[in-house]
């Protein structure tokens, strides 16, 4: 990145409070005694401590109980995702159902993996139920059966919103009728403002074929490379008999558990603190500088803020020129699964500084002013 | 594992060596600076420093030179080994010519991938050439062209041979002629007891097909999972495609970086020393237990050895009746693409002590008189 250069590009993790000096403490207490641990193999779910952390994480946020024994470590939640579908895809006439709008490294992975995509329409409630429904039956009679509903219900990324509970029961009745597993990527889950969020799919669902993921990426650090996966068996055994990377990394997986064991919600109330200041900076300046000329809708949690331009603006060309003007900003096609977002961007606020946003969206004002004339 | 059990089953790294004190205070030291590095995405090639490191291992131990930006650090060198076959297959009549006796995981591995495996035949000096270019002109006869030879062709697992150089450069030849990339899995290219070695095929072969694999599991500790591919372009972008996990580990990188920056070959040389004196109490004591029963080859590096019964041995009961006498190793089968390796068993000699080596030996040594009658 250019010196100077202000980036609301990718869904970093915030610096200013990632606790450093206490998790290099957290390190060398727990380290000394490694020795055993780390020449050793890890096995196929992980660490034993974090995968009873993360469990608890899921039970206190979500309300439903996790069998440590059910929860598998990976290499950041994208492994969970590719190792998600690798274990419900046959190779052939592959196919899953997502939202339209999604993140963008699923749709790359998907794609590199020969894998089609069908993609259901979104609103501000997250996946249409109606275009769900019909989605599948068309699809069944073509006599095809989807591998899996692959869906970001929870500060849904790109768009930022939050699926309610009516509909998350919806798409459970829909996936069960249509005997579809779910995969529920709930990366972004603790990452929340305000309002109230329903629990996630799979504390609402009982089914043995639902596949639930989640990260340390978007709350702690992206750097550590936790995410995990929770399947139970025997679902879970199919997803073992899928993994191939001699299982998860033990030295990040003992410090992190070491830090957070037990100040887990405390480091998530505080980063949330400052992410909020960080939402509520860009949603101010970009009132400020875009006014009614663009439509933004304030998202409860997560990590970005989409926004959709006037339909007159080519937002590859807005990309180009913010470029110029000195702000990182993401064509919104980039989340879309035919690369036809229309005339959207995506803007990150968890990296810059308060300062930054607030800089980097008078930048953007500029470049929209330029593109439009 | 059961207490009282002496383990030789897996390739685990030597305990007594790893340096846990030091370790924890080089990670002490880089972490309370790495707050940006931990909170933004590694990228797909992995942290700068331990990629100039490890070319300059490859550079010391191999002398080629290898470019730190066709370097792509991994989770173990075992998704390498996936990544590399990932990229080269086509999801359609793969195929993978190998060591008909080669490394579990990779066998495993495959097999799961839906990739078929041609086995060639391996002697005292490793894969045997005649067997090769029979096995690629007999499949090229049948129209078909394997996506790479995949091969350990230094401390070969699970036979513990070093493919000679002229070896090497005939293999060399032969996949060139035959338009077929090698995949070298080196991953203990640093585990070396005796003897010359000679240099590795990517040493030895400027060809832009071919694809190297190492590790930092074996010398140092399979727990902070650090393997690596080399690759030049354009099978790099290739390899990058096919890449879906977001990078890999920061922290368990910069950690390892710190610490063996400064004494990565002291560190080799300590290890050796100590693995040096495991192999050969466990030949001295097999030699003291079997007699002229087995025929076992003193491997001149790694971590295995290879040890051939008496025909009318069950490798399998033998195995069985081992562990009731507390003592585990694995039926060589277990190495063989066709699962059928006849009376061999290997042994792991990197994990237990000096003490349970000897003492382990003995057990298997009442075993096999057991299972003898």
């Amino acid at each position: 990145m250019d010196q100077g250069m202000i980036s609301f590009a990718s869904g970093n993790a915030n610096p200013q409070t990632f606790p450093a000096a206490g998790f290099a403490e957290a390190a060398a207490d727990v380290m000394r005694t490694m020795a055993v641990d780390l020449t050793t193999y890890p096995g196929s779910l992980g660490h034993e401590g974090l995968r009873q952390l993360m469990a608890r994480r899921e039970m206190d946020r979500e309300g439903v109980t996790v069998d440590p024994e059910h929860v598998l470590i990976t290499n950041g939640s994208m492994q969970a995702v590719t190792l998600a579908v690798e274990t419900l895809c046959t190779g052939e006439d592959d196919l899953v159902v997502m939202e339209e709008l999604s993140y963008s490294g699923s749709i790359v992975a998907f794609d590199s993996m020969g894998i089609e995509m069908a993609g259901v329409p979104v609103d501000d409630d997250g996946m249409v139920m109606e275009a769900l429904e019909e989605t599948l039956q068309s699809l069944a009679s073509q006599g095809r059966r989807p591998r899996c509903i692959y869906t970001l219900a929870t500060y849904q990324n790109p768009t930022g919103t939050v699926m309610p509970r009516s509909r998350r029961l919806e798409m459970i009745a829909i996936a069960g009728r249509h005997g579809v597993p779910i995969v529920e990527d709930n990366c972004y889950g603790d990452v929340h403002f305000d309002g109230d969020v329903p629990p996630a799919l799979y504390a609402l669902d009982p089914s043995p074929s639902m596949i639930y993921l989640c990260s340390l990426s978007k709350i702690f650090a992206p750097g550590v490379r936790l995410g995990y996966m929770v399947a139970r068996p025997p679902m879970l055994d199919r997803v073992l008999a899928k993994r191939h990377d001699a299982g998860p990394n033990t030295l990040a997986s003992a410090i992190t558990h070491a830090y957070l064991k037990d100040c887990l919600w405390d480091h998530v109330a505080m980063a949330n603190q400052a992410l909020k200041i960080k939402r509520d900076t860009m949603m101010s300046a970009l009132r400020r500088e875009l006014g009614n000329a663009c439509s933004v809708v304030r998202p409860p949690g997560g990590l970005f803020i989409w926004v959709r331009l006037p339909d007159d603006v080519d937002p590859a060309r807005l990309v180009d020129v913010a470029h110029d003007e000195g702000v990182e900003v993401v064509d919104g096609s980039a989340f879309h699964v035919r690369n036809d977002a229309g005339a959207v961007i995506r803007l990150a606020f968890g990296f810059p500084t308060v300062e930054e946003i607030d800089e980097g969206v008078s930048r953007l004002g500029v470049s929209l002013r330029k593109v439009r004339g």
